[in-house]
Formats: structure tokens, C-alpha cells, sequence
């Protein structure tokens, strides 16, 4: 009973971090666990095998953690909430010993105390609010296609959709396309059509959002950078609003995920930001699993 | 030895028409014969079951057919090109009795004859220019996030983008967007994110253009449209461009597919081309299938 938990249950891998009160710490890792990305199915078994190996390696179980966080991507709506407790209590949680919540939630308390909002731009994009009371508000995140503006994602199709345009004639060319085709493995960028038909993974595509933050400055590029950052400063201004006013302790701001490692896309996003929300912005914590941990001690003590 | 087929095989559904030169006829409908969207093995399944049907009611088989035009969706690149042919051979057909094309083409027969340029906006979009060679360029249609422009996918997204930007609060309240929560089945607009994370198939997204084609007014649905007529224009040109000058005959354009319907929509692409292409116009056939009949004939001429 003296152990505490922290899950961090991702699109493409499970992070999961088990530490008692002396310090003593044992870290898993295991495959995907959200229900979006991979299924129910085989989220429960990646999301089980990380949890085995952490109770193979430290002899502890649910039942001597004082408490859990779970924060899983794609826990979005009442009904993936149901889903995932589910999931969940059928590898021995029991309610009240454990917190769920998106993924978004840790990552913000790794860096920083409530009240405050965290932006993530990975493959996808979301924002979240969350005040002192541990209550939440959130913007985009919805789905590839028609949400996660300005993500990982979105840089990857604007990056494709500039190079298939050109190998249809209708842009002129730009030498950065040539690295589009690289990066997807197309023999050359005539061939990269052929290439782009047999996409069908969300990662993959995101894999080219690399192209449009690096490499050799280009004003195509700068333009598809500059309204990514446009997308991202609304949801944290959305999220801000729908916060609202959090008075006596300043609000934090928390810029983190894939994209964001990119101290040029960073920037932009804090200059299309109004003044007191860039004059929040904190760094962002190491590794999320550490704001699990937080919650998770947090949560400990409120339940007494 | 004197029955021609024609195969429509598309992204939801395959329409097969045989048809005897005295005029006697054989229709069939079965599933998608799309790899991209079904699955080669799917795909295989629904086009064995559209011809059997013929062959069961025409007493014909694959060594009566004169010549048969299969006009497949998803046949992109050489890669598509290999599957579909073994697919096809694996069902008795032998190399030379038949053609093998991507779906556009039968629909430009269906309406023209070469030279031409049609323009299918349906679920995808793309443009294929024909030459009276038979030789075929193409622009567009290479995937949904990042090719497709101004199709009935991309209108969809737009829809659903406004919808979730509203609910998020980064953008006003207008009326139309209660519509697109409704045409996806949400409980309420509020509800529409979690909803819209349900949401795995392209043909769901591409249901929502109707909201866009239809419905009353709007500055933001017309917006949505004209950037969607622009980006199908584009196509047309840059098929056109491709096409290059064919000097003789005049350049006939299609405009078809399900978006092609809505005549304001089909009057903004109208309106985006070049003179020269708007006089090109001629209306669509009623029925692809009809393409392919003309395009087998044509075939069987010239093999002698």
C-alpha cells in the first residue's frame, strides 16, 4: 500500500512508472493503448503486459498501490471513459484507487501546479485546461481529417498535399519536396503519387511533419509553419477562455509533444499567443509519467 | 464471342453491365471491388459474386465476352495495376480480352469521345485527361488528407472542421452547423466531438457534403465551397495542361461524380476554368457503365 502509479497510455506506446514513498522506482514499457489507435482488444493487452511486468519485477500489485493514474490517449468521450474503466477494473482496479483521464493531464503536471492549461501537438493536437480543483476543459484532439490542427499530423498531409500538387503540375517545384519523397520512401518525387496511394497510417504520415520543421529555410514552408502555429495559439486560447478567470495563483501554460521539440514551431506558436498567456509559459516537464505521479500522490492525499 | 462487358468498380459499390450486339442485356450490382477501400481479398470476393450473377442469367462466361472494360477505383499506380490483373485473370480472363483502367475513364467514354478531360468529384476526386490514342494523363485522387481536393471527403471535413472549431470556442455560433451534427447522428451539436471520434470511415465524412451543397445560404459554406471549385478547377487545368494541345478535334470536359450534382457547386468549377475550358463542357453521361461498353467496342475494333 505504498506504491504509487503512472500510466502513460499513448497512440503508439505505453510508458508506465511504479514508485514507493523511499524512492524506489520500477519503469515498463509496452505497446499502444488507446482504444483509437490499436482496438479494445489488443489496448487491454498491451496495457496488461506493462502492468505484469511491472508486478513481476517489484512483487507489488494494484492492491498495494495507494493510487493509479491512468492517462490514455483517446479518452475522449463519456463512452471511451466507460470503455477504459472496464479495461481497467478487469485487471484488478478497484474505483477510487485509480484516476483515468487523457493523456493530456499528466503531461501537464509534469511541468506544472493547476491552474493552467498544456497544449500536446504529437501526431495529434489537443489542449486542456485544468483548474485547482482538478477540473477540466479541453479544445481539439477530435480526429485526423477534420481536428488536430496544426499537429504532427497535419504537417505531415500539408507537406504530401504541396508535393502532389506539384507532380500534378499544378505548383511549381520547390527543392524541399524532393525530401517529402524521401522520407516516404518514394523512389523520386515523380513516383511519389504511387507511393502516397498506399498510406494508411496516421503516423506515417505524421513521420513528415520532420520535413516541414527542419531542413533548409523555405518560405512554402514557413507558410504552412505559420498557420500550424495559428491552429495550435487558438486551442490554447480556447482552452484559456473556457478556464476562465482563475483568481489568486497566475496561470501556467505548458507547450509539449513531438512538435514542439522544434524550438522554431515553439516560438510561433508563443508569438501568435496574446501577451499574458506567453508571459505563462513555463518549460515542459521531462517525461510525463512524472505528472502521473503527481496526480497519483495528489489524488492519495485528498482521499486521506 | 459476341457479348461486350462493362465493370464499374467502386469505393462502396460494382455495377457490371453485358451486353449482346443485337442489344439483349445482363445487369449486376454486388459490393465494393476496390482494393483501397474493401481489401484485395474483399475486393475479389464482390466482383467474383457481380459476374457470376451475370453468367448465371446470360448463360455467358468470360471466353463469350468479346472484350470487357474493367474501370476499377483505387488502380493508381503499377503496384494497384499487378493486383488487379491477377485478380482478374485469376477469375478467367485471359490478357488481351480485356482492359484494365482506373474508374474515371469509362465515366469521360460515358459522355465524350476523345480528346477530353473529365472530372469525377464524387467520395475522392481526381481528373483524367484521354487523348484519341487512348493515352491517359491524371491529376489528383492519390488519397483523403492530403489529395482529393474540393471532393465530397474534403467538403465533409471542412463541415465537420467549422462544427468542432465552433464547439471548441474558436468560432461564432451559425445555424448550418446544428446540420452537420445532425447528418452525423450526435445527439446535439454540443455532443458533436465525441461523436466525431467515432468516426473511421471516409464515406461517413464525405456524407456531411450534402450540408455543405445544400441547405440555406451561408457566407461560410460558401466560402468552403469556392476554395473546393478551385481546388477541382485546378485539377483540370493541370490534366488539360498535361492533355497538351490536340490539335483537329475539339477538347470535350466532363464534370460528374455525386458532387457534380449539386449545379451550383458544378457552376463554381465552371466559372474557375479558363474560357477555353468552359467551352469544352459537355453534359455527363446518365451512366458510366454505357463508357465502358463503347470503350470494350472500341477495344474489339482494333484488335481486329
Amino acid at each position: 500500500m505504498d506504491w504509487f502509479l503512472s500510466v502513460d497510455g499513448g497512440g503508439t506506446k505505453t510508458a508506465l512508472l511504479l514508485r514507493r514513498a523511499d524512492g524506489q522506482e520500477y519503469r515498463a514499457r509496452s505497446g499502444a493503448s488507446s482504444i483509437k489507435s490499436v482496438g479494445e482488444c489488443a489496448a487491454r493487452q498491451n496495457l496488461a503486459r506493462g502492468l505484469d511486468e511491472l508486478w513481476a519485477a517489484s512483487g507489488a500489485g494494484p492492491d498495494s498501490v495507494t493510487h493509479g493514474v491512468f492517462g490514455m490517449s483517446g479518452c475522449d468521450s463519456p463512452e471511451d471513459e466507460a470503455v477504459y474503466r472496464t479495461m481497467i477494473e478487469s485487471l484488478g482496479w478497484r474505483p477510487g484507487r485509480y484516476t483515468l483521464c487523457n493523456d493530456a493531464l499528466p503531461a501537464f503536471f509534469a511541468a506544472a501546479d493547476p491552474p493552467g492549461v498544456v497544449l500536446i501537438a504529437g501526431t495529434g493536437s489537443i489542449a486542456m485546461g485544468v483548474d485547482r480543483q482538478g477540473r477540466t476543459v479541453r479544445a481539439g484532439g477530435w480526429g485526423y481529417g477534420f481536428s488536430d490542427l496544426g499537429s504532427g499530423w497535419w504537417l505531415g498531409c500539408r507537406a504530401l498535399e504541396q508535393a502532389l500538387l506539384y507532380c500534378d503540375g499544378c505548383r511549381p517545384y520547390r527543392p524541399w519536396l524532393e525530401e517529402v519523397a524521401r522520407a516516404l520512401g518514394a523512389p523520386c518525387l515523380e513516383q511519389l503519387p504511387g507511393t502516397a496511394t498506399t498510406l494508411d497510417r496516421a503516423d506515417r504520415v505524421a513521420a513528415l511533419a520532420s520535413v516541414v520543421l527542419g531542413g533548409e529555410p523555405d518560405p512554402n514552408k514557413d507558410a504552412i509553419l505559420a498557420r500550424g502555429a495559428a491552429h495550435l495559439a487558438a486551442l490554447v486560447q480556447a482552452a484559456a477562455k473556457k478556464l476562465g478567470e482563475q483568481p489568486g495563483a497566475p496561470l501556467r501554460l505548458v507547450l509539449t509533444g513531438g512538435c514542439m521539440r522544434s524550438s522554431r514551431y515553439a516560438a510561433l506558436v508563443r508569438q501568435a499567443l496574446p501577451a499574458g498567456l506567453q508571459n505563462a509559459l513555463v518549460p515542459a516537464g521531462e517525461d510525463p509519467a512524472e505528472g502521473g505521479i503527481r496526480m497519483a500522490k495528489r489524488a492519495a492525499a485528498r482521499n486521506g
